[in-house]
């Protein structure tokens, strides 16, 4: 697993890969998987080379993510001021075969994520609730670029 | 889309495919979506260039696919002798952009699935339970040989 969390309330949890020679039949998430919250919507986001998405943040809603295809850098940032771990930053890899695992992000916390494969990366999202555009709150990637989240989230791209 | 749907119950739904610049957002599965019947597991098939998964058949779980990446063929065979489609084979190619959809498969029927794409492509399946060995039926591709659905499957990969 490449990176490691740190943030309150964030989980990564390693998923099964069944190889198989004509494909792998890759885990992501079960009604009866420790720690289930409900089932709001399944959708995907894309990732380009080259490309970054961020910030978010919910108010509400939860995010089960998975990467089964491609390499994202996920840059999750705590800016609750009553977590005892506001201010922190985690930064996270996820991409088969080494690092396939469902990253957690509670509500409440701001994250981006970039492309580090140089062909498009995939997305799974098992969120705990359907989207609500007056739940989700978008930030320009300028808006965190004081005290590291931006240049972490950036630093996927170039090094 | 490439492909209709015949058999009692098989139902494909159009899905939104919500264009960017970085890279599209794909829906898949809401927990309001119409027809939505619970939710047991998610989980991705990936499909080697060349490779055929067949047969399959589930006597309680309830499919929900789509293909994200790359491009499918699926090819249904319905055996139910109380069916008023029984006998009939039902082929869908999916991929995007042109065949961005849902394809609903209930349980008690054969199905298999063929990559059509140059590279390997993935299926997403938001099924009703979670996977039940003991509810689950493999089948060899050459079970299927007699009245044409592995022909119908193999000129995927040929045509």
């Amino acid at each position: 697993m490449t990176g490691t969390v740190s943030i309150a309330g964030v989980e990564l949890t390693p998923l099964r890969q069944i190889e198989d020679a004509r494909g792998a039949v890759l885990h992501m998430l079960r009604a009866d998987s420790p720690g289930f919250a409900g089932f709001g919507e399944c959708y995907f986001s894309q990732v380009n080379p080259g490309s970054v998405k961020a910030w978010k943040r919910h108010q509400v809603q939860t995010q089960n993510l998975a990467v089964p295809t491609g390499r994202v850098r996920f840059v999750i940032y705590d800016a609750r001021e009553s977590s005892h771990t506001h201010g922190r930053t985690d930064v996270i890899e996820l991409g088969r075969p080494d690092c396939y695992a469902r990253l957690c992000i509670p509500p409440m916390l701001y994250y981006g994520f970039a492309c580090m494969s140089a062909s498009a990366a995939l997305i799974a999202n098992c969120a705990d609730r359907p989207h609500d555009p007056a739940e989700s709150e978008s930030l320009a990637p300028e808006a965190l670029a004081q005290g590291g989240p931006l240049s972490l989230l950036l630093a996927g791209l170039t090094s």
